[in-house]
């Protein structure tokens, strides 16, 4: 995946880079049936369709036009149907309403893919040499952005089986994990002044930037992240039900939804399970715990005596690792057992609200639109996790989500002041 | 369509219609994607695969446990999925989750269909002498209970359809009509006591039972339902912005909701249109107006200084007339220009909230949920549309909607004292 | 206060009958402190300083302006805030936000009072002979409308308490009745064609017009409304979890809402009290049940075997009975046990939707959105409650009420077919 | 006010402050009608009556019970009307019913004030020499309590009377700035390790701590909050109509709620007015702007080029200046038109949203929950305002709100990288 770290590539490279991560997505949904491109089972997910199509959108809009003249849109209305949010290029259709389009069909929205496909492989091959660097920085972005919603695909994907009451698997064929106990260490890191941020030739989004100082304090991190047995103790610690232990709005939020336990856990005759990717499964206590919002990590942080780290704290870590780990290429689509796990496995929860970074300037132009406007709110997670392309990481990589998200595949890491 | 209509029917008729009836339910599918399918834009709709499933689960939850000692249900958490709203039969999934079910897929509901056919062609030769009334009656209300469905498959289609911002047509080939105007003229109608409902051994609903006497006052009914332009009269009139014109529930609603026209139409460039399942189309001035509210057709009324008929004085109407019209088979699936439609066109609304006829008993059991628990807060409709299938109806049939609703096809006739 | 019954009336009587009636408002208000006067708890109730001012506007907006050329409005925009729902005379106050109205304080609305009772009396006075019969119609109308609202006065004061988790009471001294059983029989009533709705000279709403012929079927009436005691029965035979006995717009209601009994009453240490405007009681079992919704009384109706009476039912036996009862002035303002109790005690649900007579005509003008207007999803009920003021019924009186509402003093009268 | 800020204070010095802050709060009120006491117009704000209340409260469950062995809450019920938000102590009434409490009234809630003023003066006289340090550092706590809610009861009359149609003044006499321009200059800011946070023994609220060393950048800082004026030139440069200067999250708030000037505007005949205490009044083009919430303030400060500072920026100013400027002593009740202003007029939006400092731990107990379980979802402000009572703020006071919040007295001071 050299493409989508060093900018400067070949034509051959780029279009092989375009053509892996295009497959991918396809790949993903070849155990879908056509019924299960169209669900949207809550406002935050999209159904798979959608994502097959704003992918292919994304190109069509911020790529050719720009670079081949003679680009006609494969319907001009798919402009509308399927932009997410980019105010700057047009109005859209609304995202509550994603799951209302039967049309275009699935078998339309992969021949729009392959118009895309076609125009784009293309541009590759005769884009001006002029142009190039600001032409392969484009489909570069086009492509991390395609990896990002591969991720969000298999996560909407397994939300909307949940919804169904015969808790339909995606696959059958998911390899299941062992219990395997490994002890929480803690790790001494040392505090001071510290550089953060993306710098370099490679690829990074707007967010990641500027590399900037920040000033950290000596702190501990764990060695890993918490498990389902651990948190298992919290909710029997009656972790749920003492306000003392949770946010205002986390708690507010907890009664109204009437949370008791993390999202896809169920308690049936005294055993746990959990529902997965794989359908519904006896819990793993040694699995990293998943599916949990930012207010349960922070309650659950409040009740062990810690904290979470700040978003510095973790990419100072996630520099000092190689980046690697249970990914997407693992195929267990799960998080699994293990030991230190800085990358993959879960996203996690940092403390830190998405904010920008002193002296951010978002891209210019509708891509502008891709972060920035999105920096309240929020809160910073960081890591990847077992749904994330391999090759799609940084250390530096900045992902957010609102505190009350439970769908992503979000877990908990704790640290502690020294 | 005998088979309706008379009980005492022989295995081989009943086969038929078995097979008649089942097989239009498909017919009407097959203009379908897979995807159009999944779509439930309202909750008062339902997914197409929904229907399908539905009324299959009808003859499985009322036929055949009760008359074929070896049947196995065809997937046990079907009764959970497919029954709409029979509390007495066990819990259901709720109504405005029937979009969320990609599983079973379209196909696993088809092999649904055919394993009740199978079982239940079967049944039909060889269950016994004795229990043949009782079975044929039950069959032959299932049979309706699917024929009812066909007409809302199409009416959910319709607006499942509609709210694609790109107005996909549910077929292309459908005829339009041409402009046809025919004055509507006042036909006297004598009063006194009079008998509507059911008597006889044909077929029958419980709610139109038992026939019964009624006092009706002299009147005068329209020669036939409103038109498009005269509907047109009342809008430019500025009828949806003077409240001494509508019902203080319709005012609201009407405020609340910018209804400013009715369902489907749309103006553009000075144009009207209006959304059928032959797509977008120039309003014809001519064919009668439909997709409008009981408040619209109320409101209409007053501003026309006329009043809507009791369901009495159209059922005293329908009964001197042939049971015959502009109904399914007719293929434009759209009303018509004409005159009389007192049968097929559009469902006209009556004055009378529907209520229990004196001394009406519901069916014992389950079935006995089918009709009367609904009787509170609906408006009744008699005549039936142009999606209604032919054979399906009678002078006495009572069909009900709430008076805010505007997706079934439903249209004005107009009335006034003598 | 035969003012209200008889059009012909002298200046002296009608002076004497507008003083008692907007006496009694006051009177009613006594008990008041100011806090309370500001108090909506729901959408359906109004703070009673609202209703005080809103009983003065309506002789200001359909009185005053038209009889006493020199009127000036006390304040104009008191027009815009105390205008309920006449959309022909302008624009109003959003209902929901009437809680919202610190200002005018109590204080001054009573100085408009008292403004508006000075010119109105000046005008009973001075008004020209020839246009008397107008004036007088119109005070009287002014008049029956005040008397309804002090019924509402007291049903909102009600709930306005209730809500506080103090449960204050409105009156401290207010008599508590004893245990009385009174056995229940059945009343046989002949059918026939009757004459039902208003007529002769003395006042009635439009709503009671024109007197009209009805069918009616033999029949039996029970002698009492049913009782707290017979209505446990149907609690402890669990009623509230037996889907059958409901209509599915109740049933769907009563899961929403998590309806288990009446609304008022609480199980304390396994003992049931019902907040009253005397403060929180032990639950008198002879008294008639009240504060049930017309889906409870009919669920009851299903339960014991039996059905509502229709409105034409009730008002045939009306007819033949006393207009006297336990109204306001009996001042328990409370359902007491006892037979008969056709007038009084508690506003009896019929099972008749509340629609327009045939050959009805609302009022002209603005007082026609009077009554008119609200003839749809609502049911009619009779014979008045503990909270009506004495001289403001007849047996034609139409009540109407949303078949949810639960905060009037509305009780369940059976009936059955002979 | 030395009482607030000196913790080791004399029991004369102490008394008198509390006797000066309690009278506070009832001289705000003085202007009051009972009627204006119950109204709570937004979820957001509380009845005068429930503020007035709540803050005796807190003496009587974090004071009275602790200190005072005889102690006999005025009324037990109290306990739960008038706790706000503290779990640990128990259960409470629901925020959004705050405003249907019409008892207790207005008189028996000063009765209370009095039980308790009488009480808790009482203690200060004898409460053991031993136990003073926490006494008098919980009745400060009580009593800068109080203040904050000083400054929130004027925020909140000010709403609860804006949405009476008739927009009443709270006072009669409040005296109108006149124009007079002030140029917006720019002041360097030196970066570098610094200092924020509290210390010393002053009194300070734990979110304040612990003092703790930020790393700050060199900048600039508007020499004054931006005014009615210059926002005028962003809504006439369709300021609220581009959403590439909105963050996401306000511009889909802008679109839902139809936001196109700060509350309180109203154009008039093309005039600009605003909702003031004193009533309706012309915009002062030289007055700062407020009543924005941060969405707003952000935006502006986009399309002016520039951006919001952070907190350490803000409090790192506060710390050079002195803690003077428009306060509530000022009677004027509305920001003026000035320069600096860095204490008083406006509270001022930062970018910084409200989190722990490193360190922090909240106060033992459920005084924990004052302000700990807040710290998400909202942004930090600073400087104060013009109804802050004067001797409350410190420099590194941190005031926080959501970013939605309108109804607070908020504005903009614009900030850039040097």
């Amino acid at each position: 995946m050299s493409g989508t770290s060093n900018l400067y590539i070949t034509k051959t490279d780029l279009a092989a880079d375009y053509r892996a991560i295009r497959d991918e997505s396809a790949r993903i949904c070849a155990l879908l049936h056509t019924d299960d491109y169209q669900i949207q089972s809550i406002v935050e997910t999209s159904p798979p369709k959608w994502h097959i199509a704003h992918v292919s959108w994304f190109f069509e809009a911020f790529v050719l036009p720009e670079f081949h003249s003679a680009y006609h849109p494969f319907r001009p209305e798919f402009a509308y149907l399927f932009n997410s949010y980019y105010e700057t290029v047009g109005s859209m259709h609304p995202r509550p309403a994603r799951g209302m389009l039967s049309r275009p069909t699935v078998e339309e929205v992969y021949r729009y893919r392959a118009h895309v496909d076609e125009h784009m492989l293309e541009l590759i091959e005769r884009v001006e040499e002029a142009r190039w660097p600001e032409f392969a920085y484009r489909v570069t972005l086009g492509l991390n952005h395609e990896q990002q919603h591969q991720e969000l695909l298999l996560m909407d994907i397994k939300h909307n089986l949940s919804v169904n009451p015969t808790r339909p698997a995606y696959s059958d064929s998911l390899q299941v994990s062992e219990p395997a106990s490994v002890p929480m260490v803690w790790i001494d890191r040392p505090g001071g002044i510290m550089d953060i941020g993306h710098a370099g030739d490679g690829f990074a989004y707007d967010n990641e930037t500027p590399r900037h100082q920040v000033l950290v304090r000596d702190h501990r991190l764990a060695s890993r992240p918490v498990s389902n047995g651990e948190y298992l103790a919290f909710i029997e610690d009656d972790g749920y039900a003492r306000p003392e232990l949770w946010l205002s709005d986390g708690w507010s939020l907890l009664k109204r939804e009437g949370w008791q336990q993390p999202l896809y856990w169920e308690q049936r005759d005294g055993v746990w399970l959990q529902f997965t990717l794989g359908g519904m499964r006896t819990l793993n206590p040694d699995e990293p715990v998943c599916h949990v919002s930012f207010y349960e990590a922070d309650a659950y942080a409040r009740w062990a005596g810690k904290r979470l780290p700040s978003e510095a704290e973790l990419e100072l870590m996630l520099a000092q690792q190689p980046v690697a780990g249970n990914f997407l290429d693992h195929t267990r689509l799960q998080p699994q057992p293990g030991e230190g796990q800085w990358y993959g496995d879960v996203w996690e929860w940092s403390a830190s609200p998405y904010a920008p970074y002193p002296g951010f300037k978002p891209l210019a132009g509708s891509m502008g639109e891709y972060n920035g406007k999105f920096m309240c709110n929020q809160m910073v997670l960081r890591g990847g996790c077992c749904l994330t392309p391999p090759g799609h990481l940084r250390a530096s990589y900045r992902n957010f989500f609102y505190p009350h998200d439970r769908w992503p595949v979000t877990g908990v890491r704790l640290a502690e002041d020294a």
